[in-house]
């Protein structure tokens, strides 16, 4: 299977995450990407080709215009206003707060269009995010010229990110932006399958009221875990929509009996749906050690995953979310690969 | 004019604040208490006397009763949770989030709860907001027997407290919290005028959809300044409430002249509502030093503003809420009340 990597995405380099009350040295940081091609090459999953220049115009198809021009210029903006710390939202338009209008100042800016304060804006973001659907646009390409499948080292990952909000350590929709690019490129339907431990929430939002694409998601429970405010299993769609988003939250603690049972159902709601493409939302988060999750697969159990998700027989484009244990981020990634590749 | 305070206001002593995304020193200090006390005694403005205890109940007549137990156990499930830091809120359900689901876990009960993210809770915090308001309802008992006017050294603020939220250094709503009894015991109307830098928006909250509370407020443009997402001089009540909400939003860079220009508008405003009782909301983080705010009024402005409140010719109780530049916070603060008093 060949890899897309680009080393711009390690390009977001912030210092600072707010957890716990604290301010902490990010989770989400370059090392991930470093990690992960490293096992690529030690293992000898495929070549790594690097990517290709795709604009702005697929991030636009999907994310709101003045969202995409937010994230170009905040950085500038809150130094410009001399706050001195990383961009990190301390208000929001929730509940009963309007959201109808967007402040002047760049300290309301941030907090309208974030929708969590862990994820710092840093110099560089914004490339990074740039590169980042660089890297899942062209493992898409890839898969829909050839029909083979592909790996896209996205980072920053992307499915917390909505239509026109970023947090959870994602700015750009990378498997939305390539779920979409596949539709406009003649794709009838599109399956996305959100393996990491949290909810994508971004991707069900961008798509809740379609039916040309599927989002499934297996994750921890929202009344336990982040993002906390979506997720739920009654969330099913809307409109044209009914019955095209599927979440399975699972308690804190699952480990993979329970999981890979769940990941079946997922897997024939896959297979009777019949996409003319597959795109799994790999975050390997859902590890037992991961340092910011809790439910407890082992590293074998990702290869395991990777043989199940095969028998779906579907042309398949995975895209990295998460996954924050970093010393095991390359191997059980590569264990999902090398288990999908090997059956 | 009589001083009600407490020193168990203070045993609010937060650690931390989220400014600027750095984690700072509180603006919100106790020492504020400290300065204001010794200004009312150098000053010679009064009697200091000491509070009575109200309990619960006048707190939950207009607070949600859930809000009030989450902030009396978020501290403790915060440390059992065991997160290190301050409880600080990371999500929160803005926009198209989900605001119909409570969370379990006390970090996303944190963010739904929260309006704002600058006000790390602490032990103490919950004592500290029960001391405020017996502070708040001492003396407006004080005025209700006697008739004469007085000043309730309230501390933590309250006008950003909305029905169920806390933010912008505020817990319990003591202006509203005051209003309520007010009205449970005789009157039949009241009126709140929030001259603090920054929009009363949990006083607006509690009573959009009422006539028998008239809420004015003269702040920052919260399309610049703090809470950013209320306080628009289009927000004019709701219902029954409708005409009985008047924001004065004004620039940044505000001086006496336009600032007190606004003032008189409002104080006719109040005298044609005739109310029963007014309260005062008394932020003076409109002063020209204020190191959060943007207005310019100087120290003596503060005695000339209290000269135009007398004009208003109503029973009056003081309530302290914002003012940050602490060194001339007491002289500020005695300012005001003495103009009035001197009238
Ligand atoms: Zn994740
Ligand atoms: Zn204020």
């Amino acid at each position: 299977m060949l890899t897309f990597h680009s080393q711009d995405t390690k390009k977001r380099q912030a210092k600072t995450e707010l957890d716990g009350g604290r301010l902490v040295t990010p989770y989400e940081c370059p090392e991930r990407v470093d990690m992960i091609i490293d096992a690529v090459r030690q293992r000898g999953l495929g070549e790594i080709r690097s990517t290709q220049a795709y604009g702005l115009d697929p991030v636009l198809a999907v994310h709101d215009a003045a969202y995409v021009m937010f994230l170009e210029q905040a950085w500038h903006d809150w130094v410009a206003a001399g706050l001195h710390g990383e961009p990190i939202p301390s208000i929001w338009p929730a509940r009963r707060l309007r959201a109808d209008a967007i402040p002047d100042h760049i300290a309301g800016k941030v907090g309208y269009y974030a929708l969590a304060a862990e994820t710092s804006l840093c110099a560089g973001t914004f490339e990074a995010a740039q590169a980042s659907k660089d890297v899942a646009l062209s493992a898409l390409d890839h898969v829909l010229d050839t029909g083979e499948h592909a790996f896209g080292l996205c980072r920053p990952p992307g499915h917390h990110a909505a239509i026109d909000q970023y947090g959870g350590y994602c700015f750009f929709n990378n498997a939305a932006i390539a779920a979409q690019r596949a539709l406009d490129t003649g794709a009838n339907r599109v399956a996305i399958l959100d393996i990491d431990f949290h909810h994508g929430n971004g991707t069900q939002d961008i798509f809740y009221e379609r039916d040309d694409v599927l989002f499934l998601s297996i994750h921890g429970d929202p009344r336990q875990e982040f993002p906390f405010f979506l997720g739920h299993a009654d969330e099913t769609g809307r409109g044209a929509g009914k019955g095209f988003n599927c979440n399975y939250p699972l308690a804190s603690g699952t480990a993979y009996p329970e999981w890979s049972d769940t990941l079946d159902d997922a897997i024939d709601r896959l297979s009777d749906y019949q996409p003319d493409l597959l795109i799994v939302s790999v975050g390997v988060d859902t590890f037992e050690h991961d340092p910011i999750s809790s439910f407890r697969l082992k590293s074998d159990d990702f290869t395991d995953c990777g043989q199940r998700l095969k028998q779906a027989g579907l042309p398949t484009l995975f895209l990295m979310e998460g996954g924050y244990a970093v010393d095991e981020i390359g191997t059980n990634t590569v264990n999902l690969l090398s288990g999908f590749e090997a059956c």
